[in-house]
Formats: structure tokens, C-alpha cells, sequence
């Protein structure tokens, strides 16, 4: 597997393991300026801790990259996420025009690219992106697995 | 029709005429605690003037509202908004317990509760808030119109 995409996992990785130290529900987010390979933002879940239902690592990552390159639109930017996007974080990463997305662990509880709504699988989809799954998938649902029995 | 219903329809109205002055697509959202008839979040589109493709007006409202409240879970509240929400707007309001979404105008090119993903026609949807659709639809879609064919 290409050593950067999974370079890029693992620092999103270690921002859902910082995540879960903070009591949030282990899951991190990166987003890669494609053009210059540089990371514009990382940041894991923080529900919790703003009392934000929105709060989900994606959102923050976009939202913290817009805000970075001072556009709405991510154009050349790659979205790398250690579960697979719900679908609220889907559209917005079709709202965004990420170029690519990355994704750990599926979801088939809760997902909205590959299960569920289907995000892009609809016209009315304006932007879909590149979507490659399963890429650190064992270690990213691991995370999942031990946060969510430490707390039953 | 219900008056406080159209009231607070009304103020979203104000909200999506306020974002039009502003140079953003005139939607505006409005959350009432059920429990006491209070507004608790007042808020138009802001996707220009903040660069962040998530800030449509429901977004924001849900967030402004679940920090007042302290929660993540809005639960007793009711999301009024000018325009069918989009996927990522419909998708925030189940993940916020919303208990009823009342919109205005129907959105068959973007909107995510009638048209495109219906998020909420979904098993793996968690909460379905109910949905009231058309309310001051004339209005809200004109205001809409009005926008774009200024702009063109």
C-alpha cells in the first residue's frame, strides 16, 4: 500500500486515540492539500466535550480547512477518516469538493456512503468523491471495539 | 393554520431575508423549545461570510441551540426552517433528537427529507424527527427566486 495515504491514516488514527482519551468516541479525520501533499487539518471527535451533535471529526476537519484556505471549496483537498462517514459528514465532504475520500473501518450501522442513504448514489448528488474504504480498517475498528467495551 | 406555527415560520423568514442582504442564499432556521414556546436559536445561511461550506442555517441553529441547552440531544425541540433541508441539514436534525422539522419551500434539486437520499426513509436512521412540509412555501421560495435572479 503507498506509504503516504497510509502515513496520512495513522496521523488520523492518532487523533481518534486522543479522542478516546477525552471520552469521545475514537474516530479522527485528516485533510491532505493534495497538491503540495501538505496536511491542512486534523482533528478528532468532540461531541462531548462541545456539546455538539455536529462535532463529528469530519465536520471539524472541513470546516477548520475552509477556514484555513479561506474558500468553501476544498478543490484539491483529500479527506483520510478512520470510520466511514455518517451521512451527514458525506454531504458535506460533497458540499466541500473534496477530491478524494479515505476511509478506515466500515460502518454498516451507521454509515452513508457505502450503507444506508447512499450519499453519492444519487443524482441530486452535486459532487461525489474518489471513495476508497477499508484502508487501516483493522486498527481503526479496534479503536471502536476497546473504547465501546471499556464503557458496557 | 396554527398561529405560533406561522410565527415562528415568520421569524425564520426574517433570518433568510436578513442572509440575503448579507450576499448569502436567503434560508433561515428557527429552534423553539416545545416544552415553553421559547426560541432558542435564531439563524440565516453563512457559507459565504465564514468560508464554510457546513454553515447553512439549520447547522448553525443546531449547534447555537445544543450549546444553550448544554446537550447534545435537543430533544423537546422543534426545527423550523425556510427551505427542505439539504442531506447533511437533515441528517444533523436526526442526530440532534429533533422531535419535528417544519420547512418551507420543497427542494427537488438538493433537498434530502422528500427528494435526493431521504435520510430518513432509512432502517439505519436512529431518529425520525416528523415532517411537516409547505409552510409559507410562496413566501420562502420567492425569496429565493428574488435572489438568484438578481444574481444573474
Amino acid at each position: 500500500m503507498d506509504f503516504e495515504l497510509t502515513n496520512y491514516m495513522e496521523t488520523a488514527l492518532h487523533s481518534a486515540e486522543s479522542a478516546a482519551k477525552r471520552g469521545e468516541v475514537p474516530v479522527g479525520a485528516v485533510i491532505v492539500d493534495s497538491k503540495t501533499g501538505r496536511i491542512v487539518a486534523t482533528t478528532g471527535n468532540q461531541m462531548v466535550g462541545r456539546h455538539d451533535p455536529t462535532a463529528h471529526a469530519e465536520m471539524l476537519a472541513i470546516r477548520a480547512a475552509a477556514n484555513m484556505v479561506g474558500s468553501q471549496r476544498l478543490v484539491d483537498c483529500d479527506l483520510y477518516v478512520t470510520l466511514e462517514p455518517c451521512p451527514m459528514c458525506a454531504s458535506a465532504i460533497s458540499l466541500a469538493r473534496i477530491r478524494r475520500l479515505y476511509f478506515g473501518a466500515y460502518d454498516p450501522k451507521s454509515g452513508g456512503v457505502e450503507f444506508g442513504p447512499r450519499i453519492y448514489d444519487h443524482a441530486t448528488c452535486h459532487h461525489k468523491p474518489e471513495v476508497y474504504g477499508g484502508i487501516r480498517e483493522e486498527r481503526a475498528a479496534a479503536l471502536l471495539k476497546e473504547f465501546f467495551a471499556e464503557r458496557r
